[in-house]
C-alpha cells in the first residue's frame, strides 16, 4: 500500500508545499521512511472550499447511501491489511494486539454508526399538524428535522491512531450527520493517517460522492489546524488532545465572525473511589485490576485512572502495598512520541520532587522513549492545598490521595475539575455511602462506573465519552457512541411548507 | 396584589441594598409608583447559593411533582388577575389584547412543558445490556440518561414581559429540566416581574420545593447579570436582548474557570423573499400582510420582518407602493422603554441619512416615546457594499432590497448573518426557484416559512426559535417549544451500576 507523504485533497493527491516532516519510530526516535509535506494556507483553503462544495450535495445524501459509504470505509480499512498495523506499530510503539483491536473497534464503530444512519432517528423528525380553523389565529403546519452543521475539521489524536483519528469516531459521526470532513493528521502517525485517508478517499470515489467530502492534511506545526478552525466554511471541530491545544482552538472558534462549536476532549484524571467495604474485602484484587488499567497502552488513555481516593487505614495500606509490588514488575513501554515520553518523564519528576508527595513505587526503568509506571501518594489536605496535583500526567502515573474519612473524600471531589469518568469500588455495605455521592459525581463526569476502571470505552448507544470542562470543551455531548452524531446537527423548523418544497423526510 | 420593589430570594423577600430605580410608564416616560432595590453582590451570592442548595433535591424531583409545579405556576399567574395586565400595560406600553394573549401564551407554554415533563422523553433513557460472556472482553451494562446542568440564570426580555421573562420559556424549560432558576428582571417591567415572581414563589412553596428553586433579582445596571453569569454555581444562561448584551455575557461565560453554555437570542432581521410569481399575482395582498406583521407590537419582535428581498420590476413597485400607502396610515405606538424608542429613532434616522437608501414612507408621527413605522429601500448592490444595512433596527422599520435577478438575490442571502426566520412568498410557478434556495436558507435560519411572516411563534414540539449567530449564541437549540428543555441537560452514562445505585428512571 502506498505511503508517499502526499496531502489528500478532495479526491486528488499532491505534495504539501509547506515544509516537511517524517514519521518517527516511537521506540527509537528515529525517522521512518517517507517524508510528509505540510499543507500551505492555499492548500488548507482548497480543502475547505472543496468540503463546502461537497456539502451542498452530501448533506442531503440518501441515508442508505450514507450508511453504505460508512460501511465501505470500514471495508477499505480492512482491505489495507497488515501494512496498516505494521506502520501503526512503528509510528506509535503500541503493540500488535492493541492495534488489531483498535482497528476492529474502528470498523465496528463505522458499522454501528452506519446502522444508526439507516434508522435515521438522529434526524429528530417532528410533525405538528396545522389547524386553519383555530381561533384567534390559525395554527400553522410545523415540521422539524435536524440538519447537518456543515464541513467539520477533525484533529487526529496521538493516542488512538485509528479509533480517534482519520476515520475515527469524530469522522464517522460527522459523516453520519451529513458533514464533509477535513482531517488534520496527527504528526505522531502520519503514515497510518495516509493509509486510512486513502481508504476513505477510495470509499468516497466508489460511492460516487463529491470528492470534497473528505480531505486529509498534514501540518508541520499548528498553523494548518488553526487556519482550519478559523475558516468560515468549517462549521464544527472535533479534537482530542492536550488542554492547551484544545483551549487554543476554543478561543479561535469563539472569535470567528460566526463562532462554531468545538468538541475538544482534553484532560481528565479519572478519579477512582475505593470505598471502605470494598477495600476491606478486596484490596489486593482491586490493586491488580488497577495496575492493569493504569499501565494499559503505557497509560496513554484519556480514561487512564490517575487518581485514587480512599479513606486512610490498614486496608488502604494493603492496597497501596499490593499495587506497589505489582508495579515494580511492570516493564517499560514505548510511548507514542518522544515528546510525549519527555512530558511524562517531566510530569513524574515533578511529582517525585513535590514536597507533599511521596513516591511509592516505580516500574522497571527504560529508554528515553519509554515510560516507566509510577505510583505516588499524598494526603487529602495536601491535595486540597496544591491545585497542581490535579494536573494530568499523561501516561502510567497514579496518585493515591489518603483521606481522613468519607467527608474529606467528598471535599476532595468538590475541588476536582470536570472528568470523563469516575469509578466507584464498592461492597454491599458501601452502597448507601456511594449512593449519597452519585449526584455529585453526575455533575463531575460524563460516565460513572462501578467496580471497574474506565479504560475500556464501549462503543454503545448508551455510552457517554465526554464530561464537564476541562475534560471536554462541551459537556453536553459525547465523542463515542451513536449519540455523537448529534454534535454535528442543529434543528430547523419548516412552517406551512408546500409538499414540493419540503425535504423528502418531512413530506 | 403586592408590588413593593423587593428582591425575592429563595422564599424570602428583602429590599435590595444596591441603589434603586422605578418602573417607567412607557407612554409618558414618567416613573410609576414603587421603587425597586437593586441586588448587591451579597444578594446575588445568596440567590446563587440558594439555587445551588435547591439543585441537590430539585434535580431529582419526581416528574409528576415537577409537572404539577409548572402547572401551579400557570394557575398562580392566572390568579393575579387583571392587576398583572394593567401593570404590564403601563410598564411596556403594549395594548391589553396583546398582553392578555401573551399571558395565555405564557400559561399555555407552562402547561405544554408540564405535559412534556410527565412524558419524560427528554430524559433520553437508553439501555444497553451487558454480556459477561463476550470475548475478548465482557460487555458492560450501560445505561444513559440526561441530567440537569445546574442552576440557570434567566434574563427577562424587554419585549415579552410575560412569555420571555420571569416565568417565560427559558424559566419553564430550565425548571422542566430540573434546574433551579435565578431571574434577573428586566428593568423595563419590574412591577410585572415582581407580580409573576411572587406567583412562582407561591408555587414553589405550595409544591413543597426547596425555596432556592427560584429567585428574582433586580439590577440598577449590568452588574447583577454579569455577576450571575460569572458565579460558579450558575451552570447555564438564558438571555433575550441586544447583540451587545448577549455577546458580553458570552464572553464572561467563556472566561469562567468552567465555561458554561449561554443561550442568548440577540439579533435578527428576518429576511422575507418575495418570489416573482407571488409578486405578480398577490403584490398588494402580501403588502397588507407585511404591514400588519411589521407594525405588530410596534415592531418589537425578534421575528420582525426587517428585510424584504425581491427582484426589481413593476410587481415590486406595486408591492412597495401599496406598502407605503398602508404604512402612512399607521398610528404611532408607544415603545417598550424611552431608550428603546430613542434607539429606534436613531436607527431610522441613520437609514434616512444613508446615501444609498431611499426613504419610501413613514407612519404617522408620535411622541418621543412612540415609534413611527418606516419603510426604506435600496439596491442589492448597495446592500452588498454596506454591511451596516444588515444591522437590526429594533422596531417597525423595514428595508426593501431591489435585486437585479434571483441570482443577485441569492448573492444577498450569501452575505447575510444568521437569522431566526426566513419567509418565502411563492406562487406555484416559484416552487422550483424556491426549492433551490431551501438548502441555503436552512443554513441561514432556524425557521423557514412559506407565504407568511415570522412574527407569530407557535409554541409547538416542532418549533425552532433559534438560529446561527448572531441570531442566537448557539444555533443548536431553540428557546420556544418543548425542544427547549434539552438546552439545560447533558448526558451521563452509568456502567455496571447496581440496582440500588442507579437513578430510579434507569432501574
Amino acid at each position: 500500500m502506498t505511503i508517499n507523504g502526499n496531502l489528500l485533497v478532495a479526491g486528488t493527491e499532491r505534495r504539501g508545499s509547506n515544509g516537511e516532516f517524517h514519521g518517527i519510530e516511537a521506540a527509537t526516535g528515529k525517522p521512518l521512511p517517507v517524508s510528509f509535506g505540510g499543507a500551505s494556507p492555499e492548500e488548507v483553503e482548497q480543502a475547505a472550499e472543496q468540503a463546502w462544495q461537497a456539502f451542498a450535495t452530501y448533506r442531503e445524501t440518501h441515508l442508505e447511501v450514507r450508511a453504505k459509504f460508512l460501511e465501505k470505509i470500514a471495508e477499505e480499512i480492512e482491505a489495507i491489511g497488515d501494512d496498516l498495523v505494521v506502520r501503526a506499530m512503528a509510528e506509535t510503539g503500541l503493540p500488535r494486539g492493541r492495534l488489531e483491536g483498535e482497528r476492529a473497534r474502528t470498523t465496528g464503530q463505522l458499522r454501528l454508526i452506519a446502522r444508526e444512519v439507516r434508522e435515521g432517528r438522529f434526524q429528530e423528525l417532528r410533525f405538528d399538524a396545522g389547524d386553519p380553523s383555530r381561533k384567534p389565529v390559525a395554527k400553522p403546519d410545523l415540521r422539524l428535522r435536524n440538519v447537518a452543521l456543515g464541513p467539520v475539521a477533525v484533529f487526529g489524536a496521538s493516542n488512538f491512531p485509528l479509533a480517534f483519528s482519520v476515520a475515527g469516531g469524530d469522522t464517522a459521526s460527522a459523516l453520519a450527520a451529513g458533514c464533509p470532513v477535513v482531517v488534520k493528521a496527527h504528526s505522531a502517525h502520519p503514515g497510518t493517517s495516509e493509509l486510512v485517508g486513502r481508504a476513505v478517499q477510495r470509499a468516497v470515489a466508489s460511492t460516487g460522492l463529491h470528492p470534497g467530502t473528505f480531505s486529509l492534511l498534514f501540518d508541520t506545526g499548528f498553523e494548518v489546524g488553526q487556519r482550519l478552525v478559523a475558516d468560515s466554511r468549517i462549521r464544527a471541530v472535533g479534537f482530542t488532545g492536550s488542554r492547551r491545544g484544545g483551549t487554543a482552538l476554543m478561543e479561535i472558534a469563539s472569535k470567528r465572525k460566526q463562532p462554531i462549536p468545538v468538541y475538544a476532549e482534553m484532560s481528565s484524571i479519572n478519579p477512582v473511589i475505593l470505598f471502605p467495604g470494598a477495600l476491606n474485602t478486596r484490596a489486593t484484587d482491586i490493586a491488580a485490576a488497577f495496575v492493569t488499567s493504569l499501565v494499559l497502552g503505557a497509560g496513554q488513555f484519556c480514561t487512564n485512572p490517575g487518581l485514587i481516593l480512599a479513606v486512610d487505614g490498614a486496608a488502604l495500606d494493603a492496597f497501596v502495598a499490593r499495587t506497589a509490588e505489582l508495579l515494580r514488575d511492570v516493564a517499560p513501554q514505548a510511548m507514542l512520541t518522544p515528546s510525549i515520553a519527555k512530558a511524562y518523564c517531566d510530569g513524574v519528576a515533578k511529582l517525585r520532587q513535590h514536597s507533599e508527595v511521596r513516591s511509592v513505587a516505580s516500574g522497571r526503568p527504560g529508554s528515553d522513549f519509554e515510560g516507566t509506571a509510577a505510583l505516588f501518594e499524598t494526603s487529602a489536605d495536601a491535595f486540597l492545598a496544591n491545585h497542581e496535583l490535579q494536573d494530568e500526567v499523561f501516561g502510567a502515573a497514579g496518585l493515591v490521595v489518603r483521606c481522613r474519612d468519607l467527608q474529606q473524600l467528598e471535599a476532595v471531589l468538590d475541588e476536582l475539575e470536570g472528568q470523563l469518568t469516575v469509578a466507584l469500588h464498592i461492597a454491599d455495605e458501601d452502597e448507601a455511602a456511594a449512593r449519597r455521592l452519585v449526584p455529585k459525581l453526575e455533575m463531575l463526569a460524563g460516565r460513572l462506573l462501578v467496580n471497574g476502571f474506565g479504560t475500556g470505552v464501549e462503543v454503545s448507544p448508551a455510552m457517554v465519552h465526554g464530561g464537564p470542562f476541562p475534560a471536554t470543551a462541551d459537556g453536553r455531548s459525547t465523542s463515542v457512541g451513536t449519540l455523537a452524531i448529534y454534535r454535528f446537527l442543529r434543528p430547523v423548523s419548516y412552517q406551512d411548507f408546500t409538499k414540493a418544497l419540503l425535504p423528502a423526510a418531512l413530506r
